[in-house]
């Protein structure tokens, strides 16, 4: 009996490459010269390798950027609602205000404001999940008591991001751990 | 005796004219076509003139949009600080939903976050003073006994108009006064 493993499948080490060279690709030029051809010169795969998994060149870049990212994965549950919150905002924060990525996700986030298709995928794919994690969270806390029965979940959860994006969209201010605490407080207090 | 009106000052019809231009040249084309050149074409001036007043296309379209919101204006005080603050979050979540001025807040939006010395200029003149006077009515609110002594002013005036802001930018619902209604509800009783 021999002991091998599978054979990684060659058109998954090329979607690989191709979601790496797009991610290194919009931190060194920026999301608007990027091209295809670009992203499939780096990843060594012809153009119509690419455009067999997607569909523009935003669709590439924003599974790049998102793909490993734990969206729509439940928000912790300790029994205090605010110290969970609290967790996840200052997470939040934090990854959003990270030099590292930062060309790349406001590239990203421009990208998103002026296409609408594109829109439409990071909203299914990204922002639904992760709201609809934080509107479960505050559910389960509704059921725990710490939450009015009649709070509108929905519009809580999009307070909570909404706060730590406009922040960061128009530089109102750092992103830090306090900022994240005031909203968390703020909003906390306003649902029981 | 006459009674003669000063006669209009020849620059201000220069720089109203700049301003009607960009203003109907960015709805007509978008801020990413728009050109120095063609806002001058329309407005019958020659390009330094543009220059004297503004140091790029970005700032003239800018004050074009905004020139004549009363930003900074005080907020209504009823006395009662939800009701103040549902009509001002109302009105601010309908002039972002109206059509006809959409194509040029969304091009804005997308310059102000490419452009760094535009981003300034756009806190300094139109977002500062939009949220000093929404903190202004939130400490009248405080000293009326309707908020608490402790609360986070700064904070909650982002976060009412960020909950707007973050809906409208990234398409996750209707701006109506029901959204309106719910974030104010939220905002105002987390400050008891």
């Amino acid at each position: 009996m021999t002991d091998k493993k599978p054979p990684v499948r060659r058109s998954e080490k090329s979607r690989q490459a191709i979601l790496t060279a797009a991610r290194e690709l919009v931190a060194e030029y920026g999301f608007a010269k990027l091209t295809i051809e670009a992203i499939a010169a780096r990843a060594g795969v012809g153009k119509q390798t690419i455009y067999r998994w997607w569909t523009s060149k935003g669709a590439v870049v924003l599974d790049s950027l998102i793909g490993d990212t734990p969206n729509g994965a439940a928000l912790p549950d300790t029994g205090d609602l605010a110290t969970d919150l609290r967790e996840v905002m200052r997470l939040t924060a934090a990854e959003m205000a990270s030099p590292e990525i930062q060309a790349s996700t406001r590239a990203m986030n421009v990208a998103v404001q002026t296409d609408p298709a594109l829109a439409e995928v990071y909203r299914e794919r990204y922002l639904g999940p992760a709201l609809a994690s934080a509107r479960d969270r505050l559910a389960s806390a509704r059921e725990a008591g710490q939450v009015a029965a009649d709070a509108d979940l929905e519009v809580a959860a999009e307070v909570l991001f909404g706060a730590i994006y406009y922040r960061w969209s128009l530089g109102l201010g750092p992103l830090d751990d306090a900022y994240a605490d005031a909203v968390v407080r703020l909003v906390a207090s306003g649902l029981r």
